[in-house]
């Protein structure tokens, strides 16, 4: 099933008639192929200029010669000039200021051109996931299954660059890429979030965590797992603290929920058992491993749910689900992915 | 054999001393990587002021809670004001305007801080590479040497994708992740310089050009290859006079040569054959594929020689290599990876 692009369109239409736009710029990949079906070579830079009325245009380096082949509106970027003159004719237009550089700000500001950032305008409409993209992204997260199952044995001895490279060997066996850096944490190094697997050798007392995603027809996947032989009673109680604190959350989802209100839950029931909250309890996936989520939740927002405990000396424990948000109780997509 | 941090940072203080700044700042992953040592998770934003006089400081996301064991100078970032609470004390600061957002620009711009673009200058210390640097480089060319050994036979009946998925593997088996997304591109499609790899199936009469490279110990290479079972006469002659072109710009690569002499020399070669130029002739490469170069080159530069010739319908044909400029003629770092 082929995306309705004409919907999408409309829907960011209707958001920029409301900050009065003329025109929306962004060089976002994940924006870009939403509203236009494109993607290009993911290390080239590429902007779409979306005006309120008429097809979206494409501004690309010449050498994404083939962007012409694949969509119908497409302009060559050769000099600076050639993308000012797309945005030129714009009394007012909208930009990202997360992702517009100070660079072409400047350039643009000296224009005839009023600019106006918009926030996450240009993620909203991807917020609620269309029935395909929810297709992709269980499709993502089945692959993820697999890759997960051919990783949960037999890691002692293995240093955690090694368990990576096997991760992404596994994703590529099955024709994904990875949507993002796996995470590899091992044992007391599990207590870096953000952990880059290095030489360090899995030991039998050790608990590994494991963060890893893939892309799958564009689409996200982001799950991560706690392995482990045996567990002694401390890293239990914690392990068991976890899953109870992931099960409450993923409980407390569905359709009009706030965003906010979850975080204070998780904030709660950290505190409650006597635990530090590191980071929030989740995000959206979609295009990209970092979808944005609406503040009063909807049907259809894919999110994750991943509380962490992390205990000096002692490891990382995160459960990380992907849900998808319902009128009643969510619905967790990966939940075919045993939780020991 | 560690990097020598504080002759790079003098480097750099001598080109802020020059433009009158008290501090510089970059959130780009490889200038922070080359002035301070520490390398994140690669999707995390992360930040590095270095001022005038001590220490550069780096300011990340608490998730980079690593980063503390890593680095010595740290600052984590829960809000926007943490970041701002670092580059407040600067009178004047040097930033670079093609990363910072322009969210963040609006709001240093607030402060009572004079915000100075700084262009190429944090790369510039960059573009002379060290002998550690030129090993590492090494290493990542003789990993791509090796998978490409292992590509160049039995394409025929696999898809592009296929080729690449393999490719991605051979570099995992070896330790190594990919420095840029693989280029493979088939028969006609060919014609198309960043072409994404798709279904399309290999066929006996195709010639099949290769543009991969590698990560090693931070470092990337960057090479291409045209494979084939057997060229006609109107593809041969294309061949042959990419590589004429190939030699004649090598032979002309030496240390006081100007960068752009050697883009007329590349657009005079094309011409007298009567092929159009599609793209510069060449780029630095270091801890980017895209690394920044001298416009006058200088002795232990590294950078790419690779013309292109792309005809419709027929294919495209660019073979590139990695050259360490030296004072008498350049050395093929890639040489020993066959050209066919």
């Amino acid at each position: 099933m082929k995306p309705n692009l004409a919907r999408r369109r409309k829907k960011l239409r209707n958001l920029m008639d409301e900050k009065g736009l003329d025109a929306v710029l962004t060089s976002n990949h994940d924006d870009i192929f939403y509203y236009t079906g494109y993607s290009g070579f993911r290390e080239d830079r590429i902007f779409m200029v979306l005006p309120a009325g008429g097809e979206p245009k494409l501004i690309v380096t010449p050498l994404e010669n083939e962007a012409e082949i694949k969509y119908s509106n497409v302009i060559f970027m050769n000099e600076v000039k050639d993308f000012l003159d797309q945005v030129r004719p714009f009394e007012t237009l909208g930009y990202d200021e997360k992702y517009l550089s100070v660079l072409l700000f400047k350039k643009i500001d000296k224009l005839n051109v009023k600019l106006k950032p918009v926030g996450k305008m240009l993620g909203i409409p991807r917020m609620v996931k269309e029935a395909n993209e929810i297709d992709q992204i269980k499709g993502a997260i089945s692959i993820t299954k697999k890759v997960f199952g051919k990783t949960g044995s037999g890691m002692i001895g293995k240093s955690e660059k090694e368990i990576s490279n096997e991760i992404d060997i596994e994703f590529r066996k099955q024709g994904v890429t990875n949507a993002f850096e796996n995470i590899v944490s091992s044992g007391p190094q599990g207590v870096f979030v953000h952990h880059k697997p290095n030489e360090r050798v899995i030991k039998k007392k050790d608990s590994v965590l494991i963060d890893i995603g893939c892309r799958f027809n564009m689409y996200c996947s982001d799950i991560a797992r706690v392995f482990f032989k045996k567990l002694d009673n401390k890293k239990r109680k914690i392990y068991e603290d976890v899953k109870i604190i992931h099960n409450e959350i993923i409980d407390n989802i569905r359709a009009g929920t706030k965003y906010k209100d979850i975080e204070s839950l998780q904030e709660k029931l950290f505190e409650s058992k006597g635990y530090r909250v590191f980071h929030n309890f989740g995000h959206g996936v979609g295009l990209s491993v970092q979808d944005p989520v609406s503040n009063v939740l909807s049907k259809n927002e894919v999110l994750t749910v991943e509380p962490g405990i992390y205990i000096k000396n002692l490891g990382g424990f995160r459960i990380e689900d992907m849900v998808l948000v319902k009128k009643g109780k969510a619905e967790v997509l990966s939940k075919s992915i045993p939780v020991f």
